[in-house]
């Protein structure tokens, strides 16, 4: 499907159940696509629940978000102008809905058309130096005066030196918590002057939700899925911009980095990068010409997993703990499981599934579990 | 044949023939060695001049070095302590006489021995910046105890820095003009101080020669051509630095470039460089890494070209003008010219060697020619 070309409203029963689903115990977004695709609806799901994460060995009943919590969510969201989009929606940015972990519902606040605009993420140093706040700036600009919105993470440093200077343009704001939960608070200001012309802001997280540590890279994901390209303009070693460029290059998405002296430990992280193969930036153009052909393909979202596979009704207890008996903490692919189990893919997928639901599994890029 | 581990002495008297030949007027080295391969002397190719030069249409005769001129010239030298050597020999740089234009004699001064090992080339702007000269200074130090010899110009900035951070492990400085002729006159201490200490100095120049600005350019295929490797530090647009990296590629040398802020003109040709796939160096470990794989092949002088091929005795009048009709300012490749003219080889090759000898052609690399 050209998740650009073709968006599709969800009924306010879906999105209500979606929501239920999404905001439940031990529910990620893998997860909920892959409950979604084996059980046909949110709703159906929903009622599955208990007995799945009872089978993987849950301790305690599983915590499932009420119809009453989830209404009460999406009006409060409402109120302040947040709309809670499915990635076949309007609004949800194209290139962000082809991620196999894309969130099921985006909190969206701001200008819809500017969300499916093609975008640039320009991230970096929290404690840039100056040059690095005015060659984002610069970029940030000249970026937009071609066309593209950028989007960033509100951080200070070099996402904010980003945002301001593509204010004019159409800039996009991704947040680590709820939408009333800014971070920095001193960016509320600028928060909402990019509301106010035409961006937007964006976040997986409900109202109320404050970011914690682990909330920001995970956020990072979503500014690299959400972009044509990532461009990391100042990052020391270690940082979370390099995060966002892994993400990046995870994801398919074009990494880019500004070259910086040795001697500067603010750009060591960049300069790693591009012996890894990032491509080089000292002005827009480098950028442009590098997304052109990117830009004329179609954004598809992703298949479905196979319809005519369904799940196992209930695996016999020898193949389940046969597959948690491969499973460690290392993450292994389910392809091997499925291969050293001997068990049938409907049933490897079924325990992963139940043990994902009893809070026991974790799920990684390119198809790889492990046990937590 | 292996030029490193098979030195080979030429006689007195050859070299005196050798310094007649390339000190005669129109003989650049690769007019030399094509006359060498031919007349299979340089003794016989000295008798062949006036002639050759004169159906090439010299409008006046061609200055032959005397005998008496060539014997001053190596005296001199012998009495200041420099060698004029043969690409042959030992303390000509083993990769500099791979070269189609490495100079048919060399004049040296300082440590053969040092000559003999492993160099990478570090140059970059004469008005460097404190960062810049700093980093020189650590990596040439870097590689210096990694056993490479640093090679450089002399000049202000980079090179001086580089020299004198190498001056303990061993430095090579390459001169534009004579021996006798420093540049900058500044610099004469420096290179007083190399030369004490098991470093040496180059030059294709004679004694006396006054280096002038095109002298740089030449000079700098010397810098490239007997290193594994050129490492540019800091360089403005259309610098000098930039020529030397492109004589490196062009001769098969590896690249390397230092990057900095696209803010900071003094690094807009090395992240050029980079852009155009130079390895990005930030440590000695980047250059050690890269031409560990050439240090282990051995290094092959070029063949001569075929004897089976000789020259034409005399071209027909109407060869002569047709070859010389599709000559013109542009470099054209000499496999063309046999093509369109229709003429054998050999007759191609005495038609472009008497108009080079009449001062009339010009050679470039990649076995191109134009009319001057």
């Amino acid at each position: 499907m050209d998740a650009a070309n073709n968006p599709k409203p969800i009924t306010d029963a879906e999105r209500i159940d979606r929501l239920r689903l999404i905001r439940s115990d031990n529910v990620g977004p893998r997860t909920f696509r892959s409950l979604l695709d084996h059980f046909g609806s949110a709703r159906a799901a929903l009622a599955r629940l208990p007995d799945l994460a009872q089978r993987g060995g849950a301790s305690r009943a599983v915590r499932i978000c009420s119809e009453q919590d989830a209404r009460a969510e999406l009006s409060a969201s409402k109120k302040v102008g947040i709309h809670l989009l499915a990635p076949e929606e309007a609004g949800y940015p194209p290139r962000l809905a082809t991620l196999d972990d894309a969130p099921p519902l985006l909190g969206v606040r701001g200008a819809l058309d500017t969300l499916m605009r093609p975008m640039i993420a320009i991230v970096g140093s929290r404690n840039a130096s100056g040059a690095g706040l005015k060659f984002a700036a610069q970029l940030a600009r000249e970026l937009g005066d071609a066309g593209f919105v950028i989007i960033s993470g509100l951080a200070r440093g070099i996402d904010q030196a980003a945002h301001r200077a593509s204010i004019a343009s159409g800039t996009v704001a991704v947040l680590a918590g709820g939408h009333d939960r800014i971070y920095p608070p001193e960016h509320e200001e600028l928060l909402a002057q990019i509301l106010a012309t035409d961006g937007a802001a964006i976040s997986e997280m409900p109202l109320g939700h404050e970011p914690r540590a682990r909330d920001f890279p995970r956020r990072n994901r979503l500014i690299s899925g959400a972009a044509l390209g990532v461009v990391v303009v100042e990052a020391a070693q270690r940082s979370g911009s390099l995060i966002t460029a892994r993400m990046a290059a995870e994801q398919g998405r074009e990494v880019f980095a500004v070259p910086g002296s040795p001697l500067d430990p603010r750009a060591a992280g960049t300069n790693d990068l591009l012996k890894q193969g990032a491509t080089l930036v000292t002005q827009a153009s480098d950028v442009i010409n590098a997304v052109a052909p990117i830009l004329e393909r179609p954004v598809m979202l992703p298949l479905r997993e196979d319809d005519d596979d369904p799940l196992q009704g209930d695996p016999n207890a020898g193949d389940r703990a046969q597959i948690i008996g491969l499973l460690g903490p290392s993450p292994v692919s389910i392809d091997d499981l499925i291969r050293m189990s001997g068990a049938s893919p409907a049933t490897v997928r079924t325990v992963l599934l139940e043990l994902e639901l009893a809070g026991k599994l974790e799920r990684h890029g390119g198809g790889l579990v492990s046990l937590i």
